[in-house]
Order: C-alpha cells, then structure tokens, then sequence
C-alpha cells in the first residue's frame, strides 16, 4: 500500500507523450495493491492507472497479464485494459521498472458483501473462465499445487511460531491432498486471487475486477474454491452458508459445474484454503520489522482449512448437491 | 506518503451521505502529504479529497486551517476548498480522527521548476498574502524565531552525527539571528511550507496551491524568504540567480516589497533555512529504523544556510535594490 518508487513531472511528460490520450490534468500516487507502484493518471482524454512493477512480478509473464485483459475485456468482462502507445505497444518502462498504462475502472470494493454481492461474484467469475477459454497465453500456477509442499519446506521448522500444531496441521494436510487431489478437472485462464479487494461494485451492482498478477492456468473450479475462502465466511471465520452458497449458485448459473467437478468441490477448497495459508505463513515469519504493511493473519486461513476439512460434500457449502 | 487509516465502503458511504454530492463512484487511498492519510473519493457530483488528520495536526488548529482555505477560494486564490455538510460543518470525524472533505484540484507538481514557474510562484504569493489580510483567524507560528532554540535544544548534543561543526554552525545562527532579527515587518497569512511539492502547475500555469497546514500568522516578507529557499537553488544546491530573481519579482509585480522588507530578506532568507535545518536534523536524528519515508537531507539546508549567510543586500539574489 505504499508508492514505491516516484515518477517525476518529467519523465511523466515523456511517458504520456507516447500515447494518444491527450494532456495530463493531474497525477496521484495511489494506495493500491501490495506489490507494484501505482498511480492514477487523469488526462484531457480520459482517467487511467500507471502501474510500475516492482521486484515480485516477473517481466516475463507482464505480456500474459496484459493480454488477458485486454482479451477479457474485447469479451465483455470488465477489467482494466492496457492502452497502446504510438508504436502499438502495451508494456513500457520507467525508471528502469517494467510499466503498462491500464483505463481506470469506477467502483468500490466492498468491507462486508453480502449474499447478494457473493452471487455477482460467482456470475463474473464464470463468465472469465467463459471468456478465457480461448485466450492464447500459458501460465503455470507457481502456487498450484504442485509448489505448495517446497514452499512448506521453506518455513516449516519455524511454522509452530505462529500457533502450536501448525507444522503438523499443513504437514497432515499436504499429505491429504497428495492422496485425495483429483485429476483431469476443466482448464483455463483462472484469477487465482479474486478476494473483496479486487471486485469493484457501483451502485450494489458488480462494476469490475482488478488485479490479473496471479491469474494462470488451471481448474476452473480451483478458481471457485478460492472465491468460496475469499467470500464464503464470516468475520469471526466461520462458514456462511448463504454467502458460499450464493457464490457456488451465481456461478453455476453461468457455467453450470460437471458432475466431478462438484464433487472435487470440497478437496479443491481446502487445497485453497492450504495455499493462502502457506503464502500467509511465509509472509508473517518473513515479515520487516516496522513494515508499514500488516501481513494478513495466516490463522484465518487455519479456520478456514478446518472448515473445509468437515465438509462431506457441496451440499455442505449451502447448494443442492443435484443442482 | 501512505495511507495510515484504512476506510470501509459502509464508513464511507456514511460519510457521504452528510453531503450534498452525489453517490461515490470511486475511492482510493492517495500518497500525498506525509502527515495525514488522503483519499481520493469520486461521486457523481465531482472529485474530492477526505483527508484525516493524524496525530502531527493539532485538532483545535483545523478550523483556522479550514477557515483559511475557504476564505482564499473566496478570494480567488486556486486551492482546495472545504466542502459544507448538509448541517454546514466542514470539520467531521471518521475513526475517530477529525477529518474534512475538500475540492480536489487539477495540476501536478514540478519536479524541475523553472524561472517562469518561479515568477508564478511569487505572484501567486502575494495574491495570497494580500487575500489573506481580512481573514480574521489567527494562528502563531510554531516554527517562527521564538521557536528555533527550543527545538534545537532537542537535538544540540547529537547535531554533530550529521556533520561535524553543526552543532556550533546552528547556535552561532541563532545568536546571530537574535541579534539581527527584524521587528516589526508587515504581517498576515502566510503559507510558510509552499515547496514545489505543494505547487500545481497545468500546461505551464500555476493551477493552485495545496497543504495550508503549516499557515500561520507572521511577516510576510518570511513566507517568501522560505520560498527563496525552496524555489531558488539548483539541484547540487548552488543559488540559482534566474529563479530566485524571477520569484522575487513576481512577487513584487503583485506587492512591492516596503524599504524595510527588502533590506530584511537575507536576515529572514538565514532565519527560514535555519527553520528547514532544524526541522529536517530534528527528523533525521528521529527517524524510524525501516521508516518507508525516507526523510529529507538537512545538508540541503546546510548548503541554504550558508548562501544565505553570505549575502549582503537583496540585489545578491539576482533583484535591483531600488525594484
């Protein structure tokens, strides 16, 4: 939440002349995101967001990123899309940064959605897997599952710092999920990161999604089972049911789930759960002291994880499990 | 340069809703100023700042500020103004940290200002001296010459870990200052921090001033004396001559200085350097281990201090003594 690196008047100047957007009217380093430097660029053509990508994006997947939205949007989701400079390009760079100029997106994201926001939700995020069936690009999931035991590894011995058991919880778990992880499920573009703060809503109404740096490909339903942590739950993180359940019927209703997909609900969910609290553990033993950004709490995540673990089957998340 | 206070879309749109401006269509946390936590909030009505004041803002100088913002818009200066609730405050709390909404305003601040933009800059000031002279707040100057000892008292013992021979650099200053300094000069409003950081400029023109959290009431012919320093040097922080002339004489075109002003401004340009270093040693003695705000170089002002010093007459500032 911080600007990390300045962009002088000059070398703004020089930036914007490159494209066709008009004059700058006004220039605010914004507190958005967690890893890259952004601002809010207002021109006599319009309102944008100039992002310069810190250290933890890797340049290399920038064009994927880009072109996903872009991709996305031409379908119809909206999210903000890369604009072309002069020469047709999309990714820039200042100040020795990787950078892309992106339209601004109105909209608020919400502290408290309710069941009614978490149906939106679930449409939307069907409707991307939709539109990103035939998006060209490949990303791995460097958080699939497939990274999630080396990352363990990384912090295991010091895992019982942040609560006693810990070690044995997520060593349990990796375990569980080696055995139990399904195979074969539908892929495609996924977000992979679609929390409260990266879905805009104007008006009560869903007014776009942000924050394509860690969309991939992978199951679909992965994707679900992410949102289902992200919304599904309480403050005092428990399970509600009418947020899940609103979230599982929103998407359906758009891209209905197959039969195995339905019933790999439940496993997918807590290897969800298993990989923010992997990311969140790392993060809090790792963290600066001092930092201006708090870490998030990695025992939310715990709750969650055991949670799912009770979970029997879809039906337990609030939907019918035939619909 | 950060957001310190976090705001929920519920506590916003409470907030909004006091006014008469329409529903918020975005919301973003803003990194600008180093004291308060800003957000940029557009609504259907237009674009504000909701600034809340953090702990460096004395809560019962707000309404001097707010005041004075409000009286100078009237007046025509270019600055952000205070928007009135539907009960006719302009001061209201959010988290329990007094807060204003104010009118957000175009332009961005110049990294490289050069001699016309200085020439603005004056003129600019003495508009706002001179719109200032009815307003019927008053407000001492906290970092006027009453306060430079005390605050150097603070530090004294430990000025010598910035360079060697501060510490007999600054107590010779203020006792040459205590012998020299003026009495008596015109007074008023001043700005007392307008720094280019708080200048906006839009297509070449000055577009307006920002932060008054500094304004106070003292001699006039100071507040330009700190915009000498902070407008007329170049960036190895040699005197520029060009600028400085043209900063003084904008500001002359507007308010001719008086014969006393005049033969006073080296004695107040050492005393407003002075202000600078003390606050910046101050802050760099102080600062936080990790602190994401990097605090400002007091040898800038070192440098300040010492040109100053060894000027004779304003027409060493690149001005004729009889202007």
């Amino acid at each position: 939440m911080a600007v990390y690196t300045e962009v002088s008047d000059d070398e703004l100047a020089e930036l914007i002349a490159k494209y066709a957007i008009g004059e700058v009217v006004s220039f605010k380093g914004i507190a958005e995101g967690v890893e890259n430097t952004n601002y809010l660029v207002v021109t006599t053509g319009g309102r944008f967001i100039l992002t310069l990508y810190e250290k933890r994006v890797a340049t290399a997947d920038l064009p994927y990123f880009l072109g996903l939205m872009e991709h996305l949007a031409r379908r119809g989701i909206s999210c903000p899309t890369p604009v072309h400079d002069q020469s047709g390009a999309t990714l820039t760079e200042v100040q020795g940064r990787s950078a892309a100029l992106v339209t601004f997106l109105d909209g608020i994201s919400l502290g408290r959605p309710g069941p009614e926001h978490c149906r939106a939700v679930g449409e939307t995020l069907a409707r991307l897997h939709i539109a990103g069936q035939d998006y060209a690009g490949q990303r791995r999931n460097a958080l699939g599952h497939d990274g999630w035991r080396p990352l363990f590894e990384k912090f295991a011995t010091r895992a019982d710092e942040i609560t006693t058991g810990l070690r044995d919880l997520i060593s349990g778990e990796l375990d569980g999920l080696d055995r139990a992880w399904p195979a074969g499920l539908p892929s495609g573009v996924i977000h992979a990161d679609l929390f409260p703060d990266n879905v805009f809503f104007l008006d009560g109404r869903l007014s776009g999604l942000i924050d394509f740096y860690f969309a991939c490909n992978d199951w679909l339903a992965y994707d679900l089972a992410v949102c289902l942590s992200a919304w599904g739950f309480n403050s005092d993180h428990t399970y509600n049911r009418a947020k899940g359940g609103a979230l599982i019927d929103g998407y359906q209703a758009v891209r209905p789930l197959e039969a195995r997909e339905r019933t790999a609900l439940p496993i997918l969910a807590r290897g969800a759960a298993l990989r923010f609290l992997l990311t969140r553990s790392f993060d809090w033993l790792n963290r600066p002291i001092n930092a201006l950004v708090k870490p998030h709490d990695p025992m939310d995540y715990v709750a969650r994880l055991k949670f799912h673990q009770s979970v029997r089957s879809i039906a337990d998340y609030g939907v019918e499990a035939s619909s």
